[in-house]
């Protein structure tokens, strides 16, 4: 009575045991095997790294484990160069190489096809062991997005010096405007345990040339600078020293008068700056390569020298001469507005750091945020951008996606990034893109950087959903090379991600490129800013208007009334538009010269104005929000035809959040429609649908537990 | 010129992918292959498993999973039984079952090792598919644990009905008291996405008796009734459905107020349990297999019946009606102190609830933690154990270690959990064991339960710390059989978590068996309780004297003064001991009698008074803290030993943690002693080491940060 044997295919499911699942933690460093596996066989198949530094050590490594991963086998790991190997080599550990390495600088590194003695030999060759690091990831790069690797010629150096990650994590564990559940570090058990997440950290940075991090809250506790919190901080340093990233702080101000006593925080109070230059030679002795100090000041509540009527620059350089004798650097921030300040929001931040152009110490950046209220949907460029040449000014970006759906909807940053770094600020004629001014080529300054304010937590995929990852990723690639295009990235993320199956990459490519555009179509079209719902940042709000500070309530930024909408930022209005350039005042002076995309940020127009389009304002406002919400159904349904292309649990996360963001982008749609309809009082076009619900309806949902919400 | 190929030590361990290191995800089910493969294979071949409900699918697929690693391969899945195969069985599914089936419930199985038609056949059979799943993962554990599989002839059944994990997880994503990082319940994003993870929960807890959870903080929240949490809540019971599983809730008695604006709470108030009736069925209509509430009231600053002057009774009784239709039940905590009650805090829940015995419905269990105070390193048994004859009462056991070392210390909770069920109320004379006293048979009850408060957070390895895992091990065992040694849990739960190797098992168990004792020598020997840091209880901190209210007080605990220490229980003090067994208490009012290991429980004893080692009270004091000193140096020593034998991230863990546990344990012993030194002006005993710092030292420490504080 033996029983036939039959086909028992849930089987196969069920016995992937859970650590082997595609759950998203590996992020783009999968090293699946590459589908023409020839190519890379035939050029791969030893390794030479003479090397011993650790950094030189993790080049080597990563490219052995890529390798592994991406020809389907371990590469030989050889003593001399041989046909078909890759070569890891600096200057001091091959005197004869092949390579020029001018202009390449420590961090730069070149990928040379070679013949040696008629053998076939692929160089990685960089002036420094970072540069080799940075090299091997860009041919695992280049191998698993489809490149031939037959006749290599590439010389890449970074155009930012610095490339940072700001994290907003706090002490206790959660991370402000963070996604992905609590933060990775885990200060409670360090310096004692260091987990392998670190290390994991540490690789998946260096391999988008991502350079430093920033570990605490710009909204800084002056804990962070005690002793244990030092060690903490020392013990994580440790773990990313081999991967090329350096650690940096946020300071709280008044930390000596905290943490010390001091009666005063006045930067011109020699005990202050004594303070300051004990704890940075305290802070050296324990990390010798610690980065420097980012600092939030006078803004949003925290101190600053300007409570002692003492200006930004004072600030900062007081700071920045404690840790100059140790090489540190100061990253400032010109994030600030005040409560007494009646001038348009958008304003104050030129107001203020504009006149102190020329004042900084030369270790001192200015970070600047990319538009001059908060991370917007879409925002212009920060009038200071060309505006302060003699100040080496940092770029700052959110990868967290405090305004553009937070961890589940899938909204590519890349174009929003892209947008900004090539909008022109004609500050020297044009061509004077923002690019150009943070990677310091407009101006000569060799002190340059970009920071991204970090969207990763301890979730099982970092970043909160899988296509947050491709945001990171982005943010990398964009700091090392600000003239990549947004879409080039997407699909060299895509094909690291899922697979090089044109299949896969065009549609997952196609989706991403206009999700960004769809999320401003149906939250914040045609320049509308800041309608979300209070404190959280989550969902539509547009009717807040009883706020303590006049710019915490979305009315005070889209001004609609019975006539029309937008914020008047001309002569007639906040006159904002003086902040810029002259070419480009004049262009946003005239709402007909003004983009389309912008419109309501710089005027206020009438309901029944025209468009390009034709349509009048109120009837093309809905056209955008309907633009916004189609667009999301288009993904779920390319989504779904991709089920056979992706594996499971991907699939489904993905999936979901999809269906989430659908629904949601309607509730935007809706809850905004049914706002501005009370006052527009216009009739909604022929053949879109009504909001869903009245306006008390929206009004009334609260959302305690939304996260993120410091 | 090819080059000489040369061994590459490095790039093995760089080469294993991070997912597939032992991270602790997979806890004990890592269904490692086992050493003697051909006990196994022989009985292991095939799998028959006719079943087609979603637990006999769970049942199967568990077992096929577990079978493909411990065997190797995975068994063939076949229609009928065969020679080797094992064979899931119901009534249902075979009528002429050949193995008896009476008694064993539901919930119980019988493997059993039968020749049919001559051929060798292990049959796994249950009344129910549930059954079936425990039977699967017991045949499992037996396999991974060495036994011989030749002549099985096993039955077993729960001896508790209600087998169940608190969660103290709060909606907002922290866990209060917990130390594995975030709430694994994402409930944000519930219902939408389910990710695997909640699978892999359901999954762990069957495996070890599991069968209900009660999903948020006993310090609730309303919201957790509003119809979008009850959707996220019916989210995970489906999940968890087909594993056993069903869900409860912490209820908040003030819901009807904050949520429907009623005046009053009052559970005799028609309109009030109106309300829960409504509320009931709204739930049972999203959850039909819901299990009920839990409830803290009158506790602590909760709201509950007594703030309308009725009773606790009153208040249950009220729920239990409105889940009564449903078939679901109330459990209702004894966990009661009030501010304004002078009495001994000990005695404060027998003095609230002993009078109330016979008034509950019969769908309340009494929920009653294991000892007195609040889940303290030892506590002598609850006195309501034993004296509530007409009440089911429910053990709650603390599974988190609150006080006892918190994600880094390893002390198993094993014994703890072993000498609480095994002590003996004398209730009905000799043998009134607490567990005979909870699993109903003493008194006759059908409706029994156990409850854990979960150790389990969103860090990858669950618990905390790989460790840990052992403590929700032994507590899903101990569920289950009450009798089973916390020793024989310790081994098994070795074997399935790193090796069933003697060389790693006997070292590992010997380590974890003293290790909870170690603990209360370091932290509260003799006796001693409640002498933790304030709000995080992180730490030493017995000089505590001036928080509001007086039992919140280490003081009012140890009682500490010139002539001696310890709070005097007897009939000369607060006399709890009349809250015992008049054979309990004749014992407890004798110091000389008294266990030495609760002597300051219970009795103020002199500094000088004689122990049984002949060592003075503070002489002994200190012997005390240095053998749990010692003890964890000797842990070190051993698990460092263990090197060779354990993977590298898990050694290093907890190498890591012991590190931590050592360096903390002499902190306890240190300020400990500093401080009562003030009192008891007794020199160190000969031979031991003073206090490294001065005790204001000690004081002056502070952990802002602490985790698991609400």
């Amino acid at each position: 009575m033996f029983a036939r044997l039959f086909c028992w295919t849930v089987a196969t499911a069920v016995m992937t045991a859970p650590a082997l699942a595609e759950d998203g933690y590996d992020l783009w460093l999968r090293h699946e095997k590459v589908r023409d596996g020839g190519n890379l066989a035939r050029h791969a198949a030893a390794v030479v790294a003479p090397g011993r530094s650790a950094t030189a050590l993790a080049a080597r490594d990563e490219l052995m484990r890529g390798l592994a991963g991406a020809n389907g086998a371990a590469p030989a790991l050889v003593e001399k160069p041989m046909n078909g190997a890759i070569w890891l080599a600096t200057p001091a550990s091959a005197p004869d190489l092949p390579v020029k390495l001018d202009g390449l600088g420590e961090e730069g590194y070149a990928i040379r096809s070679v013949t040696l003695d008629g053998q076939s030999v692929t160089v990685i060759a960089a002036n420094g062991d970072a540069g080799l690091l940075y090299g091997a990831y860009a041919y695992l790069r280049l191998a698993e997005t489809g490149a031939s690797l037959d006749r290599l010629d590439i010389r890449s150096a970074p155009r930012m010096k610095l490339r940072l990650l700001n994290h907003w994590d706090n002490l206790d564990g959660t991370v402000e405007r963070g996604y992905a559940g609590q933060s990775i570090w885990d200060w409670w058990r360090l310096p004692d345990w260091k987990g392998p997440r670190y290390t994991d950290y540490a690789r998946a940075n260096a391999s988008i040339g991502i350079n430093g991090t920033v570990l605490n809250n710009v909204n800084a506790r002056s804990d962070s600078l005690t002793a244990p919190y030092i060690a903490k901080a020392a013990a994580l340093a440790d773990v990313f020293r081999p991967y090329g990233i350096k650690v940096y702080l946020s300071v709280k101000w008044t930390a000596p008068m905290e943490l010390s006593g001091l009666r005063t925080a006045d930067p011109l109070d020699p005990a202050v700056a004594a303070w300051w230059k004990a704890k940075a030679a305290e802070i050296y002795r324990a990390i010798p390569d610690f980065g420097g100090f980012l600092v939030k000041a006078n803004s949003e509540g925290q101190p600053g020298p300007q409570d002692y009527k003492r200006t930004h620059a004072d600030g900062a350089n007081m700071l920045a001469a404690a840790v100059k004798p140790h090489g540190g650097i100061v990253m400032w921030r010109a994030f600030v507005y005040a409560h007494d300040n009646p001038d348009d929001r958008a304003k104050q931040a030129y107001s203020d750091f504009k006149p102190l152009d020329g004042q900084f110490a030369d270790n001192v950046l200015v970070q600047v945020k990319n538009g001059a209220i908060d991370f917007q949907p879409r925002e212009p460029f920060h009038p200071l951008f060309g505006a302060m040449p003699r100040t080496p000014l940092m770029m700052e970006f959110q990868i967290t996606k405090e305004y553009l759906g937070q961890s589940t909807h899938l909204t590519y940053l890349g174009p929003l990034f892209e947008e900004t770094l090539k909008s022109d600020t004609f500050a020297r004629g044009k061509g004077s893109t923002v690019a150009r001014v943070i990677d310091g080529s407009l101006e000569g300054h060799k002190l340059t950087g970009i920071a991204g304010v970090a969207n990763i937590g301890a979730d099982r995929d970092w970043s909160g959903s899988i296509f947050n990852q491709a945001d990171w990723y982005a943010f990398g690639r964009l700091a090392w090379d600000p003239d990549l295009s947004a879409e080039a990235i997407a699909r060299e993320w895509a094909a690291q991600t899922f697979s090089t199956d044109a299949k896969v990459v065009d549609p997952i490519v196609a989706m991403m490129m206009g999700s960004r555009e769809a999320a401003v179509d149906y939250m914040t079209p045609l320049g509308l800013s800041h309608v979300m719902g209070t404190g959280h940042h989550y969902g539509p709000a547009p009717w807040i208007s009883e706020l303590a500070r006049p710019e915490w309530n979305p009315v005070y930024y889209h001004k609609a009334d019975a006539q029309g909408i937008g914020f008047d930022r001309t002569k007639t209005g906040s006159n904002a538009i003086a902040q810029y350039a002259p070419p480009v005042a004049k262009m946003l002076a005239d709402p007909k010269k003004t983009p389309e995309r912008d419109l309501l940020w710089f005027h206020h127009v009438g309901w029944d104005a025209k468009l390009k389009s034709g349509d009048t304002l109120w009837n093309g406002l809905i056209r955008h929000y309907d633009a916004g919400v189609a667009y999301v159904a288009a993904m779920r349904r390319t989504w779904d035809g991709l089920r056979p292309h992706v594996d499971a649990e991907r699939f489904a996360q993905t999936q979901a959040f999809l269906g989430i963001q659908h629904r949601e982008a309607k509730w935007w749609r809706d809850a905004s429609i049914a706002y501005f309809q009370t006052l527009s009082k216009r009739p909604m076009p022929p053949g879109t649908a009504a909001p869903e619900h009245d306006l008390n309806w929206y009004k009334s949902l609260a959302f305690p537990y939304a996260p993120g919400n410091p």
